[in-house]
Order: C-alpha cells, then sequence, then structure tokens
C-alpha cells in the first residue's frame, strides 16, 4: 500500500502572499507548482521549485486559464487548439525552472476550471493529453479517476495517478459534490481522516447518499493555507505510518 | 565563409496579424520565434515553430520584456533575478514547441528593449546568459559583437554569434547608431547589400564617421514586412551565392 | 423614419492595426468605442474619440471580457457582481477620453462573448444596465431587441436603442442564426441592401426559415474592414437618402 | 492648523488580499484608491470607494505603471502622450465607482515608480498634470512640495497638496533619502511623531545631514499594514488633537 500527498503551491504573484509554502513542502511527497497564468510568476515559479528540490519532494506542473483575477477558477471557453498551446506553453515554461535546478519534471494536473472542465469534456482532456504527451510522453496526468481526463490519459497512453480529496464528499458516480450543495465538505478532520485511510487501503468511500462506492486513491490532494490544514497532514502521515502505508511520490510508483 | 540569415517572428497575438511570415520564413536560416510577453501567443508560437519546421529553418526564443502594449521596446528596470526567471520562463515555454514538434532550440536573442539594455548592462546581460545557459549550456547566444551580451555569453562559457544589420549605422564603437540621430538608417538597397557583403567578406563596415571599423559578422538580421524586404532578403542571397559566401545556420558553424 | 449606422472600432492594440477606422468614422453615426479590455489601449482610445470629434459623430463604449488573446469572443463566466464592476470600468474609463474632449458619452454596447450571453442571461443583463444606470441614467443601452438585453434597459428605466445587422440571418424570434449554421451569413450586398431598408421601413425582415417576423430597428451594425465594406456603406446611406430615411445618431432620437 | 492623513488603499487584486483596508479607513481624511494597473481590480475598486463612502472619507486616483507584478514599483519609459492616456484612462475608471457611490472624486496621487519619476521629470510631470486637468479642472494634485509634480500640478493651474512622510528622512533638498541609503527610515515612532508634529506646525523638518529644511506639510501620508501601523495613525489623530490641530481632507481646506 502506498499513497502520495499532493498540494497546489506557488500561488503567491509580485507583492502579493498566498499560502504557507515553506512549511508545506516538506509534508509533501508532490508538489503542483502553478505555472504563470492564474497565479504565480517567474520568480515565483523559481522559489518553489527550489523548495521541493530542497525537500526532495516531486514536482508537477499546474496549468491554468489565463486568468490571474478569477484565479484560474472562471470557466473560459477555448478552442480545443487553444487548450492544446495553453497547457504546452506552462508545463515548457514550468519545467524550465526544474530543468534549471537539474530536477525532472513528474507530473501535470491542471487547475481549477481547467480541471473541472476537462472532468466532462472530452475534447478538453484530449487537447490537455496531447499537450502533455507531445511535450514528454513519460510524464504522468494527475486527476480523479472518474472524470474523463484521467481516462483520456490513459488511452492517449500517458500514465495517470488517480487523486481524491480528504475534505470533499462524492457522488455515487465518484465525481465530487459541487462546493454550492448542502454537505459538499467534510469538515470534521477525524472523519476525513478515516475516510482517506479507506479509500488508500479499501479503495472504497461513502457516498453523499450513504452508499458505498469504490474509487481508487493514488495521491491525497491537500492544502496548507493554515496551521489546521498542516496539522492535519501531519496526522494523514501519521496514520498512514500505523496502518503501514508507505508515503512516496507517484513517479516512484505510477508506472 | 559562411552567413546565416535571421529574422524575428510570430508577432502575431490573436487576432492581430503582424508580418509575411509565411513569406520570410522560407528566405531565413534562423528563426527568432517571440515567447508571449511582448508578442506572440501560444497558438502564433506553434505555428511559427512548424513553419520554421516545413522550412527546415532553425529556431530560436526570442524573450522580451512583459509588454505587449510596449512591443518589448519599453525601458523596463527589473532586478536581475526578475531578469533571469523572466529569461528562463520565455525559454522554456518557447522550446516546448520546439520539442512538441521534434525539433531541438537552437540559439536565443532578446528582443528589442531587453536586447538593447543587456548589451550596455554587465549585471542584464549576466543574467540573461545564466538563464541560458542553466536552461542548456549548447544554446547560442545571438547579439552584437560590440555589446556587453555578445561578451557576457563568451564569458559564461556559452557559444555565441555575431549578429549585424544591414539597414543600419554604426557608430566607430561597433554599436548602432540610435534611431533619433540622422543617418542612423541605411535606406538605399545597394548600398545596404554592399555594407553586408563587405563585413561577411572583409569583417569591415563603414562607420556614421567615415572610419572603417572591424565587424564580426556570424548572422544577417533581416525584415519580412513587405515585398520591398524580401526582395532584399533575396539580393543578399543571390550576392552571397555570387561571391561564394555559404548560407547556413548559426547552429551549424557556430561551435 | 430616422436610422443610426453604427460599428465597432479603435480595435487596434500598441503596434497591431485593426480596422480603417480613418475611412470608417466619418460614414457613421456612432462609434462604439472599444475600452482596452478585448481591443484597445489608452492612446487607441483616445484616438478614436479624437476621430468622433472631428467627424462629429456620437461616441458610445464598447466593454468587453478582459480578453486580449481572443478577442473578447470567447465565453468566460463572470460573476454578476464581477461582470458590474467589469463593466462600469471600462465605461468609466472610456468616458474619461470623452470628456477629456469635450464631448459626452452617448450609449453602451456590450463586445462579442459578452453581449451574446447577456442577451440570454438574465441576470447578466441586469448586472451591466445596473452598471450603467449607476454610471449615467441618461446612456443608452444598444442591443437588439430580441434579447434579453435590451428587455432588461428598459426595465431597469434605461433608454434603449434596437440594433440590426445587414449581413446575418434571423432566426423565427428575431435571434441571429449562429455563425456555425448555414446560411448564417448574407453574402450578396444586394439582398443585404434590401432587408437593411425593409427592416426599417416596414419593420419586417425574412426569417431563415421563409416566414417574415417583425423587427425593430434604430441602428445598423456596419463593417469597415475593407474598401468593399465601406462601399457597402456608402450604399446604405445612398438608398435610405432615396427612400426619405433620416441618418441620425441614437443620441438624438431615442429619448 | 489643519493636516490630512492620506494612506493607499485598495490594493488588493482577485484572490490575493493586501493591506487592513476596513480597519484603515476610518482613521484616514483621504483614500488613494488603486486603479487596476499596479493593484486593484474593478471588485476591489467598488469595496475600496465603498468602504471610503461609509467611513465619511474622501477619494482620490492612485493612477500607477501597468505593471502587477512588479507592484508599480518598476521603472517603465513610457512616451508623453502614453503616461497621458494611461493617466487618464485610471482616473476615468476609478471616477466610475466613486459617480456610481455619489460621490465625488477629490484629487489624484500617482504611485509608486509613476510618482518617483514624475517629480524628476518635468514631461512626465506635465503629461500627468494635462490628463487630471483635461478630466477635470477641480481636481488636486497630491505630491511632494520638493518635487516637480507639485511644481508642475501648481504651473498648470491646478490645486496641488503637499504630501509629507512621517517615516522617511529627507535630504536637504527636501527630497527623500533613498531607501537603499543608510537612514532612510525613521523607525523610532516617537521621532517619528514628533517630526510629524514639527512639519505641520513649525513646517520644518531635520534633514539626513542634520540641517533644518522647510517643508510644506498638507497631507501626512500614513500605512495600515499592521496593527503598529493603525496605532501610530491613532497617536498622529491624539498629538493633533492636544496641538490643536485639525484633521480634514485635502478636498475641505486646498483651494
Amino acid at each position: 500500500m502506498v499513497i502520495d500527498l499532493n498540494s497546489d503551491l506557488g500561488e503567491s504573484f509580485g507583492r502579493y502572499k498566498l499560502g504557507c509554502d515553506e512549511k508545506l513542502v516538506p509534508l509533501l511527497t508532490s508538489v503542483n507548482a502553478a505555472c504563470g497564468f492564474h497565479a504565480g510568476d517567474p520568480i515565483v515559479m523559481r522559489k518553489t521549485v527550489r523548495l521541493a528540490k530542497e525537500a526532495g519532494v516531486s514536482v508537477g506542473a499546474h496549468p491554468g486559464f489565463d486568468d490571474l483575477q478569477g484565479f484560474g477558477r472562471r470557466n473560459i471557453v477555448l478552442s480545443y487548439d487553444e487548450l492544446y498551446a495553453c497547457v504546452l506553453y506552462q508545463v515548457g515554461a514550468l519545467d524550465a525552472f526544474v530543468k534549471a535546478e537539474g530536477m525532472k519534471l513528474a507530473h501535470v494536473k491542471p487547475h481549477g476550471a481547467m480541471y473541472n472542465m476537462a472532468c466532462k469534456d472530452k475534447g478538453m482532456a484530449g487537447a490537455i493529453c496531447r499537450a502533455v504527451k507531445d511535450y514528454d510522453p513519460g510524464l504522468i496526468i494527475l486527476a480523479q479517476e472518474s472524470g474523463l481526463l484521467y481516462r483520456t490519459a490513459v488511452e492517449t497512453g500517458l500514465k495517470a495517478a488517480a487523486e481524491v480529496f480528504a475534505d470533499r464528499a462524492y457522488e455515487e458516480d465518484g465525481t465530487l459534490v459541487a462546493r454550492s450543495k448542502p454537505g459538499a465538505m467534510i469538515n470534521d478532520p477525524k472523519e476525513a481522516l478515516a475516510r482517506v485511510i479507506r479509500m488508500i487501503k479499501d479503495g472504497k468511500v461513502t457516498a453523499v447518499t450513504g452508499k458505498d462506492i469504490p474509487i481508487k486513491a493514488d495521491s491525497v490532494c491537500v492544502h496548507g493555507d493554515n496551521e489546521q490544514a498542516l496539522a492535519f497532514i501531519e496526522e494523514i502521515r501519521t496514520e498512514c505510518a500505523k496502518e503501514g502505508i508507505r508515503i512516496s511520490p507517484i513517479s516512484q510508483f505510477i508506472v
């Protein structure tokens, strides 16, 4: 049994600071680094890659829509060619910092609205996967197994890692309950922790309807916005140790 | 005797079209492709790289300041760290399209104000050269031999190619006569052509003062804005053939 | 009988030129000036307003989504508060140039995707109309009568002018046939001209289905991309003169 | 004796939060609101204007260079026409929110590099003042009396208010000691407070050289980044009350 812990980092921009990256990085095994379109700037990208290097953590690109004001969370309709080029651009830009530090880019996880839309739109998922494959066919796509992005990655011949969320409720089809609906968030840390461990050990989670559904968990998406969030990651690590679950970057076990 | 013909391409953006790239590319041996900061967008970058691939022309990155409105021609004061990251980002972004097309990035030539400022500012030249070297120590810096960018590239251990201009007058120190001064432009195509051939064959050019000065010419920067400009490139090619000057990308002869 | 001739202008940006504004302006009665988000920059905005002033033509704001690369034609999902603020910002910015030239802003016509989305989304139409009314309750909203933007303007207590298109086919409900469908464009200038005159005189147009539908025409949207387009506007003016249709800015007759 | 307390506000952007605007506004008499180029977005601008309205505080525009990543602190070389248009655009955009709230724009204070450069460059100062005057000749320019911006405002026929800084050392010519030099900052709150009161009461301050120089103080620029900064403003208010110095917006006493 093995699990990766990933988080979105490098989301500061110019004078604007976001997140506790220095404290968060050492608790992770994979960093998703913003690429300058929805967050991050070149200086922030260099810093993020260096933090990951110092902590011995794997780095992936976290491309988003070109929408700093909306933090990449606004739905924007691009043609598939535009989306392909938008992703390829960002992956290359982030990889420049990875190469400059003597590291190797491990994965790609789209951000926010791009991620959500691609999980439901086969054409978008295809454009993203083609961009990643054309750049480097050895890269891993990190996405929920229930969505079209994960499935398209597999069909495209890319490696795919299945992402789960500790703090989110699931529909019976394995998709996330929309944030606007009641019960979308799992606010109790103990419950969240128990759900995570069960997803990893048993490949199951209880959907918002009460029904148990199968779920594939290669990587848990965690947050590091505050001390409480950081403590929760520590608890996951402790509990995994107790349960004999190894914590390792996806690049080490996804083949 | 050998010379490269380079030109700045891929300067369209979204619905805005600039240049005659399709007609210009086959006349060149090296393309300097805009990287999205002062011109170009991801769709344009892909198209530019593909045009170069079809024409069998070498591709370099043409990074500029993040200033679409000023077309990268406004002086902007960045810290050296910011400049380093700004160049590294753009080189990686452009290279993503080069890699995706199965090509190899050949050189880097900064654009506009970044080029001009770096030719006179050792710290800026150093930041640019470090970014290029950290990305790929095999890349060539394309710049005027008289400026600090070329010299710093050599000191940094990078390969450097010396750029000359057919349509610009030179000061005695080998720098360009500022556009604001009288006599800055060589408007007569015959004179321009004769100057180019002399720079290549004899390594000499007559400065604006009337004095002959030595000049190193590995690559001639040409423009393709209109039919006249395209015809001038044809004339250079014809004259070079007569004179036994081989036309070849810098990546083939700069070692 | 009276009609206004409006066109989208000031769509250049930095070094990028678009349109034949100098030739087009004198043929119009209303200019919709881009406000810097989807096209236009402050220098272009000043020039556009001055062109209108010299030609004695009315000026309106043409706000769009903040999407230069997509030319404001990409659907972007904003909250209503964001849309309100986005429109208010652009109207004020454009009006600054209008005020500086001693003119008075006459109308607001949203651009591209913002226009199309607002014609179908009551919440968006409301946000736009509130922004316009909060800025200046005397401003006119220019939009198709069949859409929600026009209707919402009227409900909000704003003046509204009904826009028609010479070169576009209509569905039976008065909306435009989508560009992706066959028959969406009226390519024959004679047919286009006859349709325009009928819309103005009789308030009728033949829908794509063949059925005659009522249509309200206060202003015809024209284009000035090339000589042919400019000649078409001349023909409209000539034909209107023959038919006794006065050509006048909406600000002169919409009350 | 009367003094205004001004501060730069509305510097958040999208998801990025900066400053303690809610706590700071009630302590001020004048708000300088960022206009979307170096900081602020339309949503933030609306919020800032509303905060000022609720607190009964005067609002001015705080235009900066179009440089979010550099927070408007990077020197950027614009033509005077570009600068004119850039300032006019931002003043109009901010004023749209002021008008929408039924308020009246009181002043303009350029931000960061634009402010610093204009204090030393007559052409820049002229471009800014022309933009402000063309927009509304009743607006006040807020700037240091020692610089060219203040002087040019007066020459242009605009009202000008003299700004002083509590936490900065002065050269003998009344300009600020560069931040890079030792002794540039007045770190002791007691000393800072005593200097402010002396500037207001006696029109004098001790320069970094030890020599007393005359200084005109209509408005003190204060910061609200943290609790300590907020407490310092309270101290200024208390001390002013003791000394019989009235605290009032510049719009009330600059004529």
